[in-house]
């Protein structure tokens, strides 16, 4: 195994506050790792990412590897170097946008055949094509290639899919050039059914992972079922590696899974939110667009230390909106990736301070206040 | 009078370096403006605005009467505070915009009629209503409301058109609301003769203004028929007050103007040429989306002091652009923005050392060089 660490510093419940080493330096965890999916996160410089408390990005190998190539990143030096971002990064196996964005044109055993949604090309992607990607990506952090179980699914069809995916993780196993730094995660499957969650996450230790990721959630099944699933999940997961839950979530999806012990989350809410005009506050989430903003003098969330917040008003990202100005999107996004950020910070507070249940308890009914009144 | 101020601190020939000072601060001249139209610089926070190098930047007086409106700026505590920019702001007259974005409906001697681009709603627009929205804005420079005499023009129409411009420019001076640092610029019309230039340049001193404008340039006249036509206008204007050629221009022109005495400048090229991949450099402007760019590590110009150029290769630029990712616009703004401050630091400087001269040749000999080879 590498020398990719990971250390526990607090526990309340599940919950755990600690920190993974990488060859890019440390992840402070619980971690929200903002998406960058084609080695940008939209509308932010590396700078701003870094100001609003982010210690790693994620960025997706399938965009990547139809463009601008896995090789021409390689060639200019890796995508640290690449997109100017010197801290760890994660890529994901590409799997899931093969399923979700692309024409998929062929799956069996060896891997899947699929149409660039881009140009069209035919590309094959294996499990150990997917590592070889990522290495030449040099992802600090790397994903096993895996199937995207649809939902809802039969338990039949889940246990199928789910046993692909065991033999794929065994083959990235195989393909990952261990290095120091650099570290390996397998993707727990089973859809929404125990028994299969159970054999998957052993399934996975046996082969060893620097990290184990939960996926197939959040993918339409609801909160309740998501926390139902994370609850006969995570406990067959070993203590001492990080728990990374894929793709989620809106903030009190994030609290809700760090209450059931799980360390990293990855999501587009907040960029692509702040793109469309989607405010995230304590209170509420609001839409700036909306006109009851328009002569509003008040900033978003007057706790919140981001520059939107400290300078800028309602009414003048309201009018950002609405006249289409990029920079609308670059301090919604700067904004909402703060909230996340400080959402993050808070919680490893409370976990340190054993205090999570009373901070989820006041971040639940803090949500249900409603934005402030209209002046 | 206002104490607006205008002092010279050095000249070289027909060239002057000075600073104009204003109630938000000083304006080092010669300056360039960057143009923020709906109060912002497009693609760019004021504070990276600020970084490249901008004293003062200009807004669209057309833009915002129509939105968000100047009595709603106005509420929210003017534009300085509206758009976070505490430094000096010009705004043009609305006049231009009337003519080239809206649908005109009527013009006669009390002003136009136009119907709103944004929402076709019909606006009047006079010269006591264009300085009384400039005023809402808190505009520190105002400028006079004048008619676009259109390109190519006979000198029939360029002198009704002109004296029309000056009738107008008397009722801009009665109507503007002398503030201790704010000032009010005429406009210099009458086409491309030198006799109506002469007229017009008499008609404004005869009424005092805190700078004189020349307008009815940079309207497809050609590079030549600009500075010919700026050397029978610029002699004719007082030496002690600031000079502006508006909606100039490439670097050369400003180059050239700067030698006919010019000391203002505002243009859309760098920002709009950034937002569509082009890059200014000493030697050339280059299409970064032009594929040659794609596996190049080297920056857009090795001695550039912009976050682009220090940060980023030529391939990651591309790759933002092809991806049509926001950052891509952010970084080519800034370079470009940047380039044409260096630009004016650099006239600034070779004017202070009696060096203009040869700085001009210096500079059009690097723009025939081309940009640099491929690897």
């Amino acid at each position: 195994m590498t020398d990719f660490g990971y250390q526990i510093f607090a526990q309340d419940g599940a919950a755990r506050v600690g920190q993974i080493e990488t060859a890019h330096g440390a992840i402070q965890t619980p971690a929200f790792m903002p998406v960058g999916t084609a080695a940008t996160v939209k509308a932010m410089t590396p700078e701003s990412v870094r100001e609003t408390g982010a210690d790693i990005v994620l960025a997706n190998t399938y965009h990547l590897m139809l463009r601008p190539g896995a090789e021409r990143v390689a060639g200019l030096g890796g995508l640290h170097k690449f997109m100017n971002w010197q801290r760890p990064i994660l890529t994901d196996s590409g799997g899931f946008q093969v399923y979700s964005l692309s024409d998929l044109r062929k799956m069996d055993e060896a891997g899947v055949t699929f149409k660039s949604h881009i140009d069209g090309a035919q590309i094959h992607l294996s499990p150990e094509r997917s590592i070889e990607v990522q290495n030449l990506l040099d992802a600090d952090i790397t994903m096993a290639f895996d199937e995207c179980t649809p939902f809802p699914a039969t338990e039949e069809v889940a246990a199928t899919s789910m046993r692909l995916s065991m033999r794929w993780a065994e083959r990235c196993r195989q393909a990952f050039v261990e290095r120091p730094g650099y570290g390996l995660f397998g993707i727990v499957q089973g859809g929404m059914y125990a028994d299969l969650r159970a054999e998957s996450a052993a399934a996975l230790q046996d082969l060893g992972f620097d990290g184990y990721a939960i996926g197939g959630l959040a993918v339409g099944e609801g909160q309740a079922l998501t926390f139902s699933t994370l609850e006969v999940t995570v406990p067959h997961l070993p203590k001492h590696k990080p728990r990374y839950l894929m793709g989620v979530g809106r903030p009190g999806d994030i609290v809700g899974a760090v209450l059931r012990g799980v360390d990293m989350f990855d999501c587009v809410m907040p960029t692509r939110s702040g793109r469309t005009g989607q405010l995230f506050t304590p209170n509420a989430t609001l839409n700036i667009r909306n006109a009851r903003h328009a002569d509003d003098p008040r900033p978003i969330d007057a706790d919140c230390r981001c520059p939107l917040c400290r300078n800028y008003s309602r009414g003048y990202l309201h009018h950002l909106f609405r006249a289409k100005e990029i920079l609308g999107s670059m301090l919604a996004t700067w904004h909402n990736l703060t909230h996340y950020q400080d959402l993050m910070a808070n919680l490893r507070q409370a976990i340190t301070e054993g205090g999570l249940n009373d901070f989820a308890a006041g971040h639940a009914r803090a949500g249900e206040l409603g934005d402030i009144e209209r002046l």
